[in-house]
């Protein structure tokens, strides 16, 4: 009697639906952190190698909710969520269900109310990791709608991103708010990256020779981000190290290089619009952050 | 006679001709190093606090020239440098010119044919810094042109990038080639991060509250960046992570909340058709390197 069975330290049970790239690698990072979990993947292929290393496959949707107050929930689109739940009614009462599933804040709203209705908690999350990440401290996770949703499953959550589980608020839409603007900055890097590498490329430089000046450059530019944060929030723009008259030049410069070389220009030509557009409502002589205000119009 | 007044390691005589954010930030880094700095700009104002702090100022550009083995120019634009050489004729033999102003790839060889036609050796620069970082060691300047160009005053040019002063190569291109792919991800990550705190303003989130986890999303995907690298080189796009049709979808998740917020949709509207044509050409199930040949594409 030294231990009880199941003392209030022991790893919840848990549920995975979907066991794609990414929701297999959560399913596999509760059995590391030894939950009970039990899956369920729509291709039951994709279980076997979690069955192996202990997990419980469930027979159907229905079974998989049955067998844990808490189910996380990781498929392809919000479609796909709802051809999985919403043939079974009455049967989420009770539960807590976090969705994974990256989408839209009205999507993730639209869930919450969903939810509401068939008796469950919601949770909305957004993973800002890939999956090799997930239960590294590399891992940030973010989470919104009720608090009380969050809390009792916030031990459980931490498998997933140890260093990383952030709840943001209990509006459920500002997980997939921040999912797609942080997503934003990474195509925004990714494409800049690979623009670069097909421009370099006309002149016989590898991309493995570019990479790490572009990762020293993005890593430099996120100290940017910061200094311009305070200055979109004051709707205060000065040019502290460069004017927008000096980036819309080299704008120019980047498209008409793309063009000289046959490499694809749209990006920098949509960057020079923005600016040209910036420059128009009078910010030539204003810092890079004056740009939000392009952004802010339809 | 212990030490001759002008040793081997005495700081060389340099000049400065531009001294806007950047060409100032220029002539006080050769200044607080100790070099003997001759500075001329058009408007010549602009000399006054460096004069004050130890510069000689030059009543002309050819002047200015005369005082100095080593020439760097810091100006607007290409037309801005012709302007201000084009006039000096055979002035700059024997000089060495850094043109630090940014520009295409071809108007640094054009240049490098026109220095040499005046007798003078040339080498282009590109400035991966903002004026605050120069001499600090967050500063990355690269070079290219004939090493031996570069070599003699590779003394002199550490002192405006002490841990960062890089030679690439011979072509005088290349600077410019890799200073406009750098700047591409720059834009890349500040358009992303504007972006995002456009659509997060929409829900009352700050600028500042965000920024934070921007800046980490940034430093993460710097990583990414150096996964991507050998798969560009080798024409090899396997998804590791996550297919380019699950990018897609979330691009098409970032257009549309986008527009739903009455916020600019161009940018994710132009990452979705880059994504497009990619799975277009058979990519759906690459990943995200694959957006490579896109982007080789005019
Ligand atoms: N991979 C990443 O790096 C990453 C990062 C952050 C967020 N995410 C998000 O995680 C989610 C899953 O991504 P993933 O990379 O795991 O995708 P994936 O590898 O393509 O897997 C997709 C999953 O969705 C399931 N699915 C699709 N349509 C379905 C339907 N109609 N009914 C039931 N199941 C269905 C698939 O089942 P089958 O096996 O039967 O096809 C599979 O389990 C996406 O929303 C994605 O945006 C992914
Ligand atoms: N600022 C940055 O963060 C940064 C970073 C990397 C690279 N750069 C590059 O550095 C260069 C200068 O940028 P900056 O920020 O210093 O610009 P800036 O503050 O706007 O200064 C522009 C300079 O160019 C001079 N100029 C313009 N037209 C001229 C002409 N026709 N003849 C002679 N001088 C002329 C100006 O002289 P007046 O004073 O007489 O107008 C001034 O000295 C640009 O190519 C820029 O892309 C800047």
């Amino acid at each position: 009697m030294s231990t009880p069975p199941h003392s209030s330290t022991a790893p919840a049970a848990v549920t995975v639906l979907g066991l794609g790239r990414m929701g297999g690698a959560l399913a596999a990072a509760f059995l590391a952190a030894g939950h009970p979990t039990t899956v369920w993947n729509r291709s039951p292929g994709k279980a076997d190698a979690l069955v192996v290393r202990g997990a419980r496959r469930a027979g159907s949707v229905a079974e998989a909710v049955a067998a844990a107050p808490l189910v996380v929930v990781c498929v392809a689109d919000d479609e796909a969520v709802h051809q999985l739940l919403d043939p079974l009614e009455g049967a989420l009462a009770g539960r807590t269900l976090v969705n994974l599933t990256t989408g839209t804040s009205a999507q993730a709203r639209a869930n919450a109310a969903w939810a509401k209705e068939r008796g469950a908690a919601f949770l909305d999350g957004a993973i800002m990791a890939v999956p090799e990440d997930i239960a590294t401290d590399d891992a940030v996770l973010l989470y919104s709608g009720p608090r009380d949703a969050f809390t009792p499953h916030e031990p459980a959550l931490r498998a997933l991103s140890p260093a990383g589980t952030t709840y943001l608020d209990s509006d459920p839409g500002l997980a997939a708010l921040h999912d797609l603007s942080l997503l934003g900055i990474m195509w925004g890097v990714l494409n800049g990256f690979l623009h670069g590498a097909a421009l370099l490329g006309t002149a016989g430089v590898r991309a493995e020779t570019f990479a790490p000046l572009a990762a020293r450059m993005t890593t430099v530019v996120a100290g940017y981000v910061t200094a311009a944060a305070p200055e979109v929030d004051a709707g205060s723009h000065p040019a502290g190290d460069a004017t927008l008259t000096v980036h819309q030049e080299a704008m120019r410069h980047l498209a008409e290089e793309s063009e000289a070389l046959g490499v694809n220009a749209e990006l920098p030509r949509l960057f020079q619009l923005l600016a040209d557009r910036a420059v128009a409502d009078g910010h030539a002589e204003s810092g890079y952050s004056a740009l939000v205000e392009q952004f802010r119009k339809p």
